[in-house]
C-alpha cells in the first residue's frame, strides 16, 4: 500500500515548505518508491500560498482519508499570531490517525499549539525559536538543529530545511542509498554543516536586571577587552559566585560562555564585512587564528574561512563566472570572488 | 517600477525549480525589494507540474506584458527529447524582450534549442550536462557549475539549484546584503562548497577503441594498481605519445587525470561506504590520507571527512537527533550518527 502523506496547508502558507517535501517524495517515487501526496486545509478547496501561486485541489480532514504522514507547513502569520481555531483543529483531526507527524519551519506551532510537543525537543524557524520556547514552555526548542525527532514527531528548522527533513523520512522508510539518490538528483546535501547555528544571527537577550545591563553593554561596546569573571564581578561590583547565579537567571548560561557568544557573533559580523582571519580574531577578542577556528568549529561547525565563503556572496571563483548586469550580449570578463 | 519576472512553465515542470526562485523573489519583497512574477505558457491557462500539483493562472507569452528577467525552467522530458516546438516559440517571444534570461536545471536545452547559448558557457543537471553538450556543441557546458553567467544569459544547475542562481540576481539587483538576509530567511548558503561536482557520480566514458578497452577496464577494476604513463603504454603495446594522444582522442584528458579521476570516483564510493580515511586513500591508489585530502579539495572543494558527512545520513551527531519508526508515543533514544 503507497505511504500516502498529508500537506496540511493555509491561507499564506510558505509554498517552498510544501514544494520542497513534495519534490523530494515525487523523486522517490521516480526511484521507485512512490508516495501518495494529498493537500489539506480547513475547508478543502483552494489556498493561496505565500508567493501568491495558488494551491488548489486541497482537500478537508474528513476528506483525506487514510494518512500515513501528516507534514505540517509553514506560514508567516503562524508565529506571529495565535494559531487559527481551524487550523489546529484539521490537525488535530489529521495527526491523530497519522503514524507520523511532520512540521516544517513555523508548522511547530501548529503542533505545539495542541500540546503535541510537551515535553518533546522540537525544531523551528531560528528566527522564531524564541518565541516558540517563550509561548509553549513545556517543549524543549532546540535552536540550533535542522530536524529534530522525538517519537512519531519530527519538526525542522526554516523553510529549505523541510527538504532536509523529508529526506529524513525517506531514509527512514527506504534507507540511506534512496535518500542519498534523491539529494543527488534535487543537487541538495543529505546533511548539513553546522545546523541552523550558521544562519542565526543571535542577539544577546536583553537582561531586565538593572545590575547585569551595564555589564552587558560594556561586553557588547568592546568584546575584545579583558572580560574575564573576577573582572566583570568586580565592575559588577558583586562576587563571581553572585554573577554567574544572575547570568544563569537571566540569559541561562555562564558569564564565560556568554562572552564567547558575543565574540563570536562580533567575528561573524567582523568576517562578512571582509575583514582577515587574523584581524577578526583580534578584533573580537579570541587573539589567535587558532582560537578564532576552534569557535567556529564548536558553535558553527566549520572554519572562519569556509563560513565567509558560504555567506559573502553568490560569486565564486570556481563553479560561477558572471559579468556585470545588464550587460546584453556577447561573453564578458569574469568578477573573481 | 517593479521588477517583472516571467516563469515560462510547462506541463511537467519541476515544481522546485519554480518555488524555490518564486520564493527568493517573495522573500526579496518582504526586504522592501519587490518583484512582480507572472507564470507563462504556450496556451495559458493551467499546467500540471512534476508533483502533480497544478500551477493555475498562467498566462501566454502575448499576454504576459514586460518581462524583465525570463526564468525557463526544467522538466524531465527536456532533456530526454527534442524541445517542443511551442515552448520553444512561448521563450523565444519572451526572451527576446528581456533585460536577463535565464534557466533552471534542464531549462537550458529550451534556451540552447533557440540557439540564445551558442558560443556561451551554460550549466545544467549534473546528469544531462553530457546531453546538452552533445545536443549542442556550440554551447560551453561548465558540468560543475552551480550557475554560469554570460551575457545576459544565467544558467544554473539542477533542481534546488535554481534558488542560488535567484539569490544571484536578487545580490545583482540590490546588493549582497540584500542575498544574504534572504538566504538566512530561506536557511540556504549563499555560496556552496565545491560546486555541483560533489553530485556527480560521473562514470568514466566507455571508450570505443580496442586498444584502450582492455586498459580501461584493467584501470577500474583495480584502481590502486600501478597506473603511471610507462605501465600503461607497455599494457598496450604503444608508445607513452601515442597512449596520451588516444587518450585526448576517446576520453578528451591526459592518462594521468583519468587515472585520478577513476581513483577519486572510487574512494568517494568508500567513504560513503563507511571505510576509514587511511583505508579509503590506500583502496584507491592515493596512498596517503594527505594526498586523499588534497585531490578532494582540487576537485571537490571539500575534505574527505566533510564529504562523507554531507553524503552518509540524514542523522548527524549534532543537529538532529533521531529515534526509529514507526515508534509513535514517548521520546525514545538517539541514534548516534
Amino acid at each position: 500500500m503507497t505511504h500516502r502523506v498529508g500537506f496540511v496547508v493555509f491561507d499564506g502558507v510558505t509554498l517552498l515548505d510544501v514544494s520542497g517535501p513534495a519534490e523530494v517524495l515525487h523523486q522517490a517515487g521516480r526511484l521507485g518508491h512512490p508516495y501518495d501526496l494529498v493537500m489539506i486545509s480547513a475547508c478543502g478547496g483552494e489556498v493561496r500560498t505565500s508567493t501568491g501561486m495558488p494551491l488548489s485541489g486541497t482537500v478537508t480532514a474528513a476528506g483525506a482519508g487514510r494518512v500515513d504522514t501528516v507534514l505540517v507547513a509553514g506560514g508567516d502569520r503562524l508565529a506571529e499570531q495565535p494559531v487559527d481555531a481551524e487550523l489546529l483543529a484539521t490537525t488535530r483531526a489529521v495527526a491523530e490517525r497519522a503514524t507520523r507527524v511532520a512540521s516544517v519551519c513555523t508548522g511547530a506551532f501548529v503542533l505545539a499549539g495542541l500540546g503535541l510537543l510537551d515535553g518533546r525537543r522540537a525544531a523551528t524557524h531560528w528566527r522564531h525559536a524564541g518565541t516558540l520556547a517563550r509561548r509553549h514552555p513545556r517543549v524543549r526548542v532546540e535552536p540550533d538543529a535542522i530536524h529534530v525527532r522525538d517519537g512519531r514527531f519530527v519538526t525542522s528548522a526554516g523553510i529549505s530545511a523541510g527538504i532536509d527533513l523529508t529526506l529524513a523520512l525517506v531514509e527512514d522508510d527506504h534507507g540511506a542509498g534512496a535518500a542519498r539518490r534523491i539529494a543527488r538528483e534535487l543537487v541538495v546535501f543529505l546533511r548539513r554543516p553546522g545546523g541552523q547555528s550558521q544562519f542565526t544571527t543571535p542577539a544577546p537577550a536583553p537582561a531586565r536586571d538593572g545590575l547585569l545591563r551595564p555589564l552587558i553593554d560594556s561586553v557588547l561596546a568592546d568584546p575584545a577587552a579583558d572580560h574575564d569573571l573576577p573582572s566583570m564581578a568586580r565592575a559588577a561590583a558583586v562576587s563571581p559566585r553572585h554573577l554567574t547565579r544572575l547570568f544563569h537567571a537571566e540569559l541561562g548560561t555562564t558569564p564565560a560562555r556568554w562572552v564567547e557568544r558575543v565574540r563570536l557573533d562580533h567575528a561573524r559580523r567582523l568576517l562578512l564585512d571582509g575583514h582577515s582571519v587574523t584581524s577578526v580574531a583580534r578584533h573580537s577578542g579570541f587573539g589567535s587564528d587558532e582560537t578564532l577556528r576552534r569557535v567556529f568549529l564548536r558553535h558553527l561547525g566549520t572554519t572562519p574561512t569556509a563560513y565567509r565563503q558560504r555567506f559573502t556572496s553568490t560569486s565564486a571563483s570556481t563553479g560561477t563566472a558572471r559579468g556585470p548586469f545588464p550587460g546584453a550580449g556577447d561573453a564578458v570578463g569574469h568578477r573573481g570572488a
